[in-house]
């Protein structure tokens, strides 16, 4: 068994967390399964009404009636990471005052 | 202070280990210092030749003498990460036979 860096095991997880919330282990997600995935593994995001579910899937470029796919979550982390990137190195968003997306 | 999902820790390493990477906590790092990043928590992506190098910073759109800069590590970590992602889904990519990039 090897052993993985930490930024190998970030990644696992990562993707092993979009694909356990599957539950027939389907390529994309139902909207039901993905609200559990946020709720459980991202509680700040603030789904905690179906508006603010809506729009973060929006965001993501999910389509109406739509499965979410690995890229549409991975346009969700790439959001969350840029960002919390930017507070890091003391970059200014130039209009955004919103913590994501 | 607060706990954090798996999901949420996960996306800090991917964040900490770049930013971690550069010495003067400077928003792009060096090449050097993105071989030694890469070379500690990435060793499987064969790094070992300069080509080797210069192949992959030249997929993630880096150009001659540029930093690299998150988004082209992201650009990295979304190539592994999607690549892993079909290899758990079981879809086999259309005509890539490399793990990487």
């Amino acid at each position: 068994m090897p052993e993985f860096s930490d930024l190998e095991k970030a990644i696992d997880t990562l993707v092993s967390q979009f694909h356990s919330a599957s539950a027939d282990k389907s390529p994309t997600l139902k909207t039901d399964e993905f609200k559990g995935l946020l709720s459980s593994q991202m509680p700040n995001l603030g789904i905690g009404t179906e508006q603010g579910l809506g729009e973060i899937m929006r965001k993501m470029g999910v389509g109406d009636g739509e499965g979410i796919s690995f890229k549409h979550f991975w346009n969700l982390i790439q959001s969350v990471a840029t960002t919390q990137h930017g507070l890091l190195s003391g970059q200014k968003g130039s209009s955004c005052s919103c913590i994501l997306l």
